[in-house]
């Protein structure tokens, strides 16, 4: 049984969203401090304590909240499933990229920052401003504003955040599968995407999935110096050079074999809705510095980017990279590769098929070993459930702008697994900015995405019950 | 006027080698110690240090000795013109290769260990045990042994010990220079080479010449999240991959437009000589845990490495290279390569060809920023001195073997700069061994090599006195 929500009651919500928000911003600068990176071992106490943080955060606002161990860092559940009507899971992550190079950053990157721009727009700086925490806290405030407004939520609340999502996340479908039955819901909620622009909201319905794979190359047995043995003895820096040259075409196209086997052309309607964004591809790549697309050119920008499957070459090294210079050819060099998947594609697939490219290419007297760094397949959302529906009405309302749907280049793998695991659908509703400088240098998140995200949320809650 | 010094007096002088052997090595330990790594600032007092122990060391020993200033680490002047007869200069260098990867040595890099195999056979091991401060330390030891023995020198000696030969030396050339007067001399000798091996003395008479060069490629003005830009936005790790790929052929030559050009083929007189050494190619590669030979396919081993210009990636880093991942597109990318080059090449000709071959290569809307590292030409020595027959003869006579002319695929940029400046040619003549691991962890120097490279000099300072 659900009853709608009246106007008035979410009129109340929403001032107590606006009368709390320079409270709701001092919690999100707690949580920022924490130096939650998940990938880098010598972090994994700082990783504990944001859970913790996390876990007596939602205590204190009268869900039932826990810490969940896992074989990594730690889950955050909790649960308000005291409201009629239907019941959502949110997802989000508490742990954050590294910071490096952290020369380029202005500020300290755990210390947040309300930097204010020449034309009035106000942002957070800070590691994890957009990614994920100040996504994840508009949810989190949201269910504040209505329990301080009205005594409750108007849905039923569970809420799941993991601490691995930046570093493979292989934790996460084992732990969804073990908690089946307590992570049941109608509908997922996941805060990790951004608007389509400042002014529109959208919901993200096409998601890339991801594969992660380290090579580590090895020639000679040991380090040789480059005048006894240079050009006589193979060079792994080349070799590696060599293969990742090949792994793409002139035309920006991938080569490994079978690589596009899977890749379905995007049925037209959906290439219609895209053009009629008006999407600016020189805006896009100058935002970056850069005016030339780099994929395949025969597809536009926002294809090569939502629908087009890519390889890149996230990390490379070998030899002697410190001052000055030294004449050596080294034993080893390592790449870490990600391949960003598009629906159809299988992860397992690509994987080894990437693999056999490398060992095809590879001189017979040397070796490669490989090390695989997660694997999700892409996701597609039907475009035409009830909630899906509501929830475009809600951000609609709120930013007096028509919502959109959109896809995503990113790879957000919960959506995937609640839906093989437990059935779930995932609406990905998020508010940050395509110039957020996520994995990068300060990173930042607006404050009108921060304020107006949680009375979307606080809207999407309403419209859910009606 | 030279005196011949008679057989009886020269044994007398070996005597002494043999009985202050233990105290030479002591000596050596002492030095060695040092941690006079040149291309790292963060040891520039070590390598005064090295300096001031030198000229200390050569003022006990009665020459006038001096450090003396250059812009970079300090030059070790010093002279004992008593004697009648030639005047010789002996360089040397007691800068040093940094240690990493450090996790590879088995013993702290600077704290000398002497190593007994299995077959007898007594190593040094330590960072410069070989290259360089073991080989100058014969030379010392062995005008010790003559002034012990027999109270001065058989000959002029003056020396010249660098401290940057293995960061660039650009401070060398002026130096030699500004003192031109003061380093003249008839001929300079060096000991930085190897033996052809553990029986059989050597000369080098051909040296390949060395062009350092840093480049750094940029693509977006800040580092991208590799799932919303992926494909669109240029990777410069791969860029860089493409460049570093197009520069060997699939049969192992350089690409770069007119590498060759300059490259003489050798006198047919010179390629039956090297036949006549029986260089065994696969062993030598075997000693690297090798066996296809990556240089040019129609050529020997031997051929590619004294005879043949080379390209070699000497290091390679863009993007994250920690633990974990991060699925970032990163700015920047960087390399450092060297070229070794052959008689007849110009350094500069080719430091130009290769920045036209990179820029031809860079897409449009990419930069890239070169670096110089030194430069030096290749080195071909006349082989009919009468001092080159002399040294000949001493060596033949101390290891009971006819000593060889080799070539050496190694840069020694000294030669060519002692030709240029003062009009000196060069002796190579050095005891090291093939596999030293000269660059490498665990760097050695055989105890024989120090142990007949100082009696080795004895003779040969007695045979230049005759």
């Amino acid at each position: 049984m659900t009853s709608p929500v009246s106007p008035d009651k979410l009129d109340t919500v929403l001032a107590e969203v606006d009368r709390g928000l320079d409270a709701s911003l001092e919690r999100l600068k707690a949580l920022l401090r924490i130096k939650s990176i998940s990938t880098d071992p010598a972090y994994a106490k700082d990783c504990r304590q944001a859970a913790e943080w996390l876990a007596q955060a939602l205590g204190q606002e009268g869900f039932e909240a826990f810490v969940r161990p896992t074989p990594g860092h730690p889950m955050v559940v909790a649960h308000d499933r005291s409201a009629e009507g239907p019941h959502v899971l949110f997802y989000g992550h508490y742990d954050v990229q590294p910071v490096d190079p952290v020369e380029l950053w202005n500020t300290d990157p755990f210390e947040p920052q309300i930097v204010a721009l020449p034309d009035g727009t106000r942002q957070i700086v800070c590691r994890g401003a957009s990614d994920d925490k100040g996504q994840l806290m508009t949810f989190i405030e949201a269910c504040r504003a209505w329990r301080t407004a009205t005594g409750g939520l108007p849905v039923k609340v569970s809420i799941l955040l993991e601490g691995e999502e930046e570093s493979g996340g292989k934790n996460l479908p084992p732990f969804i599968e073990a908690n089946a039955a307590e992570l049941a819901a109608d509908i997922a909620l996941v805060c990790d995407t951004d608007m389509w622009d400042r002014q529109t909201p959208s919901i993200t319905t096409m998601l890339r999935g991801l594969v992660g794979e380290e090579i580590e190359i090895t020639c000679a047995d040991k380090d040789l110096h480059s005048g006894m043995f240079g050009s006589a003895a193979r060079n792994p820096n080349q070799v590696l050079a060599d293969i990742i040259a090949s792994l793409r075409d002139v035309d920006g196209s991938v080569t490994i074999d079978g690589f596009y086997d899977d890749v379905a052309e995007l049925p037209d309607a959906v290439k219609d809705q895209w053009k009629g964004l008006g999407f600016d591809e020189k805006a896009f790549l100058a935002g970056a510095g850069l005016s030339i697309p780099a994929g395949e050119n025969d597809r536009s920008v926002l294809e090569q980017i939502w629908a087009r499957p890519t390889c890149e070459i996230n990390g490379i090294w070998g030899g002697y990279t410190g001052e000055g210079f030294k004449t050596v050819i080294p034993a080893k060099a390592s790449a870490k590769i990600s391949f960003r998947l598009v629906s159809g594609m299988q992860p397992d697939k690509i994987r080894q098929a990437f693999r056999a490219h490398v060992r095809a290419r590879l001189p017979a007297d040397c070796r490669v070993t490989f090390k695989e760094h997660g694997a999700s397949p892409a996701l597609t959302v039907p475009a035409d459930g009830p909630l899906l529906g509501r929830a475009l009405d809600a951000l609609s309302a709120e930013w007096g702008k028509p919502a959109v749907i959109t896809g995503s280049g990113g790879s957000i793998p919960v959506g995937g697994e609640f839906k093989r695991l437990i059935g779930l659908d995932t609406l990905f509703i998020g508010f940050a900015q395509n110039d957020d400088r996520i994995h990068s240098p300060n990173e930042k998140y607006d404050l009108a995405s921060f304020h107006r995200g949680i009375r979307s949320w606080a809207r999407v809650l309403a419209a859910f019950a009606g």
